[in-house]
C-alpha cells in the first residue's frame, strides 16, 4: 500500500483522534490547567509510539514537559527534526464561543476548537504523515520530534532543554510546523518572523479602594493615570512614541519594498474578515510592510476598578496593563524592554507609583536565506501540492524557538505549516479547515520524501 | 426601666443580631444576589415587628423590595419618618479582604463586614433605639420607617414607590440615616450632598479578538483608543475637560470659603489614612472645597483584553469604561450626561465605534437650610452626645433620595448618622466602630425624644 491509500483508509479514525487531542485543555498560561498540559503530552507520546516511532517519551523541563520521539533506522540518510507545540492559548469568555472551546465541533468542513489551527491540527498532520510512511514502509529519512508545551507562554524552558540535549537533537534539517499558508489556493514560504518582548505594569495610588464620592477629585485616580500613560505610548500618526524604539530598525530597502508589492492583498476582503471599517497603523507603509517589516507595541490587556454589572462608585487602589512588542531584525528584546520601562517611568503621572514586571525574556526576529536547501524542498512540494509556486514572505507573529533553534543547533529551521490567517487563533471560535488537515498530511509526507534524497 | 438601661442590658444580644443582618449578602447590583436582598428585607421587617412596631412589612417595588414599618400611637404628636437602606456594595476580590466580607468579625472594637458602616450598622442603631423607647414606654413620637434595597444602585424604584404611597409616608420630620460624623470625638451636621450621574461606554474595533502579532499596528487597538479617550476627559491641571461641564457651577462665595476654612483638616493624617504620597485635584481649591463644593468626573472601572496570568497576544474586539460624575447645585444630571456623551463622541479615536449607555437617571445636589427645626434638634443632641457642637458642612458623596424625598414629600430630610470616613465603605475590609454603634443607639433615642416636644 502507498502512503496516500493508507491516509485515505484511516481518515475517519484520524479525525476522531484529532478531536480527542483537541478536547484536552492544555492551556500553558493557566496554572489550573497544568495537569491538562501533562495529559496532552502523555497522549501525544503514546500516539507517536503507536505510529511506529522506535521511541517516544514525555521529558521533564523546568516548566511544562516536552514530548520527544524518534525513529532513526537509516544510518547515512539525513535526519529531520520536527518542531511543534501541544499547548494552546487560554479560552476565557466561553460565552463568546458558539460551541464549547474544548468540545471540538465539525461545521461546514471546519473543526472548531481552541488549538485547532494553533497548532494541534498541524502536529497531528505531521504525526499522521510520518505514520503513513512508516506503516507503508516508504519512510526513507530519520525522524526526530520535539514538541513543547510552553510555546504560548514564550517557551521559557525550551532553550535550557535544547542546550541539555544537543546531541539527542542533532539533525540535518529542522522543520518548524508552527507556520501557515496564504490561502486555501495560494501557498506561502515563510522566510522569517518578528521577535517579541513582553511586560506588565501596575500603577498604584491609594493603599485601598476609595469611595469616589468622597475622594474623587482629591487623589489621583489610577484609571485616569493609566489612560494618560498608555495614551503616551503612541503618537497620533500611529508610531510608537517610546524614545529610541526605532533606533536599530533599518529602513526597508527598495528591493524589499518591490518584493512586498508582489504579495496578493485585497483590502476590502481583509476589512470584511476583520470586521473593521478602516485600517489604522503607522503612516507610509503598506499592510504587509506593517505586518512583517515594522515593529509594534500593543497593549493586550488593561484593567482596574469595578467591572461587574451596575455601578460601583470606587476609585481603585491600582490599575494594570499588559504589553507586547513585535520586533524586526537588529532590535534587541532586552533593550526594547528597557526603553519601554524608561518611557513608563518618565511619563508616569503624579500621584501614583509605577511597578514594571518583565514577563518573558523575549526573542529577536528571525530571517532565513531563501536559497537554503530545506526551503528549496519546501518550495517544490508546495508548488506540486497547490499547482502554483508559493508566495515568499515574512510573518508578523513570533516563533521565538526559531532563533533559539538556530543559535543552539547551528542551522536554519524551515517553516512548513498549514494554518490560515482567518482561523481566529488566540480568539474565540478558533477553527482549522479539514481541507488544510488533508493538505498537511500529504504535504509532510511529500516533504519527508523530498528531504530523503 | 429607662431606655439606657434597656440598651445596656441587651447589648450582647443586639450585637449578635447585627452580625446576623451583616451575614446576608444583600448586594443590590448583582442579579445573583437578588434572593439575598429579599432575605435581608424579610429579616429586617420581622425584626421591626419584634421591636414592637405595630406593623412592619416587605413591600414590592419594580426592583428590590422596600421595608416599611410604622408605630403611630400618639395622635396629635409629631410623626418622624426614618430613611435608610439595607442593600450593600459588591464585595468582589474576596482575596483582598482580611476576613470574609459576609462573615462579620469583631477586631479591636470594630466589626468588619461589607455593609457594616454603609449602612446596616446605622439601620440597626435606629431600630434598637426605637425598640428601647417602645419597650420602656418612653416613646413620645409617631414612627414611620422606609428602608430601601436599591440605594447602592441609585434607587431606581424608590421615587415611584414614594409617589404611590405619599399618604402612608406623610410625616413632620424626615431623618436620613445614611450619613456620618467627622471623627470619634467631633460631630458633624451634614447640610447637603453632591448629585450624581453615571454612564458606561464601549469602544468596539474588530468584530473578534485578533492575534496581535499579525494584526498589531494595522488596526486600531480598542485599548489604545480607550486610553486616549479617557485621558481626554481631564486636563493636566486636574479640571474636567468636558466642554460645558462647569457652565452652571457658581463660584464659591467668599462667605462659604471662610466657612470651609473652619472645618478641621490634617493633611498629613489624611495622606497616611489613604496611603497616598500626595494629593491631586483641581488647582486653587482646598480639600473640603474639592470634596463638596466642586464637581468631579471619575472613571470607576476600565477593562479590555486579557487580564489573567501570563501573556496572551491579543488585540481585543472591545474595551469598556464606567464613569460617574458628582454634581454641585444648579448642575442638571441629564445635561451633564449629555455633555459627557458629546465629548466622547467628539474625541472618539479613529478605527473604533462608540456606544454610550446611561446607567442611571441621576440626582441633583441637595442643600438644606441650617435653621431647619430638625437640624436644630440634631445639633442639640450631637452637642450633648459629644460634648462639643457639630461641625456644619456638606458631604462629597451622593444620597439621591434626599432630593427625591424633598421633592415628593415636601420637606427637608435631616441627615443624622454615625459613619466615619475611614471605614472603607465601597472597599475591602469595610468596618464599623462598636463605639459608633453605641453612640448611634443613644443618639437616635435622644433625637426621637427631642423631636417629640
Amino acid at each position: 500500500m502507498n502512503w496516500k491509500d493508507y491516509l485515505a483508509q484511516h481518515q475517519a479514525t484520524h479525525l476522531e483522534e484529532f478531536r480527542t487531542f483537541l478536547s484536552i485543555p492544555s492551556i500553558s498560561a493557566q496554572p489550573a490547567h497544568a495537569e491538562d498540559v501533562r495529559r496532552a503530552a502523555a497522549w501525544l507520546a503514546e500516539r507517536f509510539r503507536r505510529a511506529g516511532f522506535a521511541q517516544a517519551q514525555v521529558m521533564p523541563t523546568a516548566g511544562h514537559p516536552v514530548v520527544y520521539a524518534e525513529h532513526t533506522p537509516f544510518p547515512g540518510k539525513p535526519t529531520v527534526l520536527y518542531y511543534g507545540h501541544y499547548d494552546v492559548q487560554p479560552a476565557d469568555n466561553p460565552e463568546r464561543w458558539d460551541t464549547p472551546p474544548f468540545q471540538p465541533t465539525v461545521v461546514d468542513g471546519r473543526i472548531v476548537a481552541r488549538g485547532a489551527s494553533d497548532m494541534k491540527g498541524q502536529v497531528m498532520a505531521f504525526l499522521l504523515a510520518a505514520e503513513a510512511l512508516i506503516q507503508t514502509g516508504t519512510l526513507a529519512v530519520n525522524l526526530k520530534v520535539l514538541i513543547e508545551g510552553e510555546e504560548e507562554i514564550s517557551s521559557p524552558s525550551l532553550p535550557g532543554f535544547i542546550q541539555a540535549h544537543r546531541e539527542l537533537l542533532r539533525s540535518d534539517y529542522i522543520i518548524n510546523g508552527d507556520s501557515g499558508q496564504l490561502s486555501e489556493t495560494t501557498p506561502l514560504l515563510a522566510l522569517g518572523v518578528r521577535g517579541i518582548c513582553a511586560l506588565e505594569f501596575d500603577l498604584v495610588g491609594p493603599s485601598h479602594d476609595l469611595h469616589s464620592g468622597t475622594w474623587g477629585g482629591q487623589v489621583q485616580n489610577p484609571l485616569h493615570a493609566i489612560a494618560e500613560l498608555v495614551a503616551s505610548l503612541h503618537s497620533p500618526d500611529g508610531r510608537v512614541a517610546v524614545a529610541g524604539f526605532y533606533d536599530e530598525v533599518e529602513p526597508l530597502s527598495p528591493t524589499l519594498r518591490e518584493w512586498y508589492k508582489k504579495i496578493p492583498w485585497d483590502e476590502e476582503e481583509a476589512k470584511r474578515k476583520l470586521g473593521v471599517d478602516e485600517f489604522f497603523g503607522e503612516e507610509g507603509y503598506t499592510p504587509w510592510e506593517r505586518m512583517t517589516g515594522r515593529p509594534t507595541l500593543e497593549v493586550n490587556g488593561m484593567w482596574g476598578g469595578y467591572t461587574g454589572p451596575g455601578t460601583m462608585t470606587v476609585i481603585p487602589s491600582s490599575a494594570h496593563a499588559k504589553i507586547t512588542c513585535r520586533l524586526v531584525p537588529h532590535q534587541n528584546p532586552e533593550k526594547i524592554v528597557a526603553l519601554v520601562k524608561a518611557h513608563l517611568e518618565a511619563h508616569c503621572p503624579k500621584g501614583v507609583r509605577l511597578a514594571v514586571h518583565v514577563r518573558e525574556a523575549g526573542a529577536p526576529a528571525f530571517r532565513m536565506a531563501p536559497d537554503h536547501p530545506g526551503c528549496q524542498a519546501a518550495k517544490e512540494v508546495l508548488t506540486e501540492l497547490y499547482g502554483v509556486p508559493p508566495v515568499e514572505t515574512m510573518f508578523g507573529g513570533s516563533v521565538p524557538i526559531l532563533s533559539t533553534l538556530k543559535a543552539l543547533l547551528g542551522h536554519d529551521p524551515v517553516s512548513f505549516g498549514f494554518g490560515l490567517e482567518d482561523e481566529r487563533i488566540h480568539s474565540p471560535n478558533e477553527f482549522f479547515r479539514l481541507s488544510s488537515f488533508e493538505k498537511g498530511k500529504q504535504g509532510y509526507a511529500m516533504l519527508l520524501g523530498r528531504l530523503a534524497r
